[in-house]
């Protein structure tokens, strides 16, 4: 095995041992390692405050409005213009964003932690299925007041269930809902139901608190009229996965990818916290009615972090339903996930496709791979608007830009480390290598 | 178009318009048409109480000690001897059983009632995931206290969630279901869950009565627990479904399929109620550890009720972890399904598989297509064992003899039919045909 076969074995060993648990949902503010009051969290690899432009600019901005730290838009640019709020990376946070992906300190966060590496990341709430969310770019009354119900109403209510229930084992309701035909990234419809059920002694039981049953009622039926709630908790159980797989020397297996309103970008394992970016993804979508690819727009968006361990559109045989939703044929579905297995270091032993004849699904993207076969990851995914809201969603094919520099550095790092190793040997003392 | 296609298209229509909808949960005495505290009721075509054998035998008796009706099984015997108790198919009081279909009138019962054509169909409750269970032919301590927690606790529960409820329509939740990975026979896992789900806020209302709380926390868990609880349910609704495709002369067009410890019998759209008998199905099976063949006993059966309507085994396809319960491979289970399409009268309009690119299940099973093909119908079915109890699973490949038998009784009643028409023209004063 080559040496850098052992560290993607390191890797590999990692994200599939990961336990990740969902222990509670708390303030973002009040758990978020460097959150702040004047902090505003986005999606993708770091930008400087003027790069960010449409509308994860605009998401930005209305953030900063609803967190009641400026009085307007404008004012929010001025302030972010001075330095006087800061926007930042959820990267740099251990968060996680869907689409845009905005945090501010006062958003509830649901708080996930990997039993087996203690990597801890964190995901706010679905908003709900309304076209119209502030991860999506858009914001008015409506949107303001599902903020709020979610930081009112739905976390201390999911905290409460949660502390009652004790952290909640993640993977076997992942596996599990490969088999009610989700991939845990367009499709989250059994995982949602899962996570109810599961719940649901506990939501009872702080029902019987006093005051505490029509706020469960409404929690009860938010979760009802939401099959998307489960994306956020695999968001998160997905970040602390692949964060917990970071860091392992010479390895070239991706443990991020995430998109900004300029660039995809990903991270390497063996490659620090550098985000290697390039090319928007292709789009192979499925339009709702009324729009077209030319209202599309790039806001961001991190929920391909459920493709970096296994899952989305590396699983996507598991989920044909989504033919409805994104378009294609089941033999398209199969023939993506399957091109996986070429660019990927293993098979996940949890998390298996009952269609195909439950082989566990392709896990750990080798960046050498990528570069070597000119396969790029697949990403299930939905589509943002220029006016804002959710207008499709469909299969996002990364380009090769992201990879090969990564892969570039990663053969320059090795040069320049075997170029040590002999530096070292050479000036060593009697060495004699 | 042949005559008896116009009558199978009628057929069709009326199983595919079908909306059975679940009323509520109440006691067999007081609802299951003709049935009276003296009966006791079985699964499959009838029989006399004195054929009745082996495990569904036992069955009856222990009911018969259960409901208070005897002292013990050999008082029991006793009493059915000297027609003091009676036994009497499920299939004679619109009622469908699971294994053995054990009914006394104490029992709850589903009510399902199809809103098309006012079928009503009655289905007693699952007992849980023991292997332990009175249609399995056991009892006990243990069964026995199940039986009485679901007569005094889950039924007045659902009952009452089903008032605060309304009707359920169970079309759009058995068509969700194929999408989370049920065939509604052997997983009905997705279906389960769409129903917590769907009276989950109703529950949580009954919850809030005085001396309610804890009932609920009990049926809860109860559901929480047993993922086949749906099973049931599609039943009822299959077998209204099926009852309201009945009775159209000439059709050829299959409406009952049901099992009794001696033999495999069906009943046809244009034949009346008799039912025509053959050989049990070949069995192509997993055994639960511990268990072979050899070990296995038909205790009777009429789930495959589901078949009918074009579900369990002919919406295979959509259920692909079946696989781990019951063997097989994907590609085998995809060939099953689509031999089905060649002995069907049509598709379903709501019942489509995903990886089949949502094609509609296979539908109508047509006695003459069967004879003609020699292609016989598939069933998922569980496996019971001679000691008692679920002993594994499998497909069950249905024999030949059943359907001759209908179709040489439906090409005689043709005859018959066109000789009348023959006589009467010949002897009706100036016939000139």
């Amino acid at each position: 095995m080559p040496e850098h076969g052992v560290a993607n074995a390191e890797v590999l060993r990692r994200i599939t041992a990961a336990r990740p648990e969902l222990i509670t949902v708390a303030r973002a503010g009040d758990v978020v390692p460097g959150m702040d009051d004047r902090t505003i969290l986005t999606s993708g690899a770091p930008l400087t405050w003027p790069e960010y432009t449409g509308g994860q600019r605009r998401a930005i901005l209305y953030a900063a409005v609803h967190e009641g730290l400026a009085t307007s838009t404008e004012d929010a640019a001025d302030l972010l213009d001075r330095g006087e709020l800061r926007v930042r990376s959820t990267q740099q946070h251990s968060c996680i964003g869907s689409v845009a992906g905005i945090y501010t300190s006062s958003m509830p966060v649901l708080v996930v932690r990997d039993r087996t590496s203690g990597s801890t990341a964190y995901c706010n709430l679905y908003e709900g299925k309304s076209r119209r969310r502030l991860n999506y770019g858009t914001y008015d009354e409506e949107v303001a007041t599902g903020l709020r119900w979610l930081a009112s109403t739905c976390a201390p209510v999911l905290a409460e269930a949660l502390e009652l229930h004790g952290p909640v084992d993640l993977v076997p309701i992942m596996a599990r809902a490969l088999r009610l035909g989700d991939e845990l990234h367009s499709r989250n419809t059994g995982a949602t139901l899962l996570l109810q059920q599961e719940l649901t002694t506990s939501l009872f039981a702080v029902a019987q608190r006093p005051g505490r049953a029509e706020p469960v009622r409404e929690v009860l039926e938010f979760l009802q009229q939401n099959d998307y709630t489960f994306l956020r908790v695999a968001m998160a159980a997905a970040k602390a996965t692949a964060d917990a797989g970071h860091g392992v020397a010479g390895s070239t297996v991706v443990t991020g990818m995430a998109l900004n309103c300029r660039e995809f970008a990903i991270r390497v394992s063996g490659l620090g916290d550098t985000w290697w970016r390039g090319e928007f993804p292709d789009l192979e979508g499925r339009f709702f009615e009324g729009f077209s690819e030319a209202d599309a727009e790039w806001l961001g968006g991190e929920s391909c972090v459920t493709e970096t361990i296994g899952l989305g559109g590396f699983a996507q045989a598991a989920a044909p339903t989504l033919m409805d939703y994104q378009g294609g044929s089941f033999a398209t579905m199969v023939a993506n996930q399957t091109a996986m297995y070429g660019i990927t270091v293993g098979e996940h032993p949890d998390f298996r496709v009952p269609a195909l004849d439950f082989r566990g699904t392709p896990v750990g993207i080798d960046v050498l791979r990528v570069v070597e076969t000119g396969v790029t990851p697949v990403i299930d995914g939905g589509l943002a608007g220029r006016a804002g809201g959710q207008i499709g969603a469909g299969v996002l094919r990364t380009r090769m830009q992201a990879f090969a520099r990564a892969a570039d550095a990663w053969h320059e790092q090795q040069r320049v480390s075997t170029n040590e190793v002999r530096t070292t040997a050479l000036t060593t003392p009697g060495g004699t290598s």
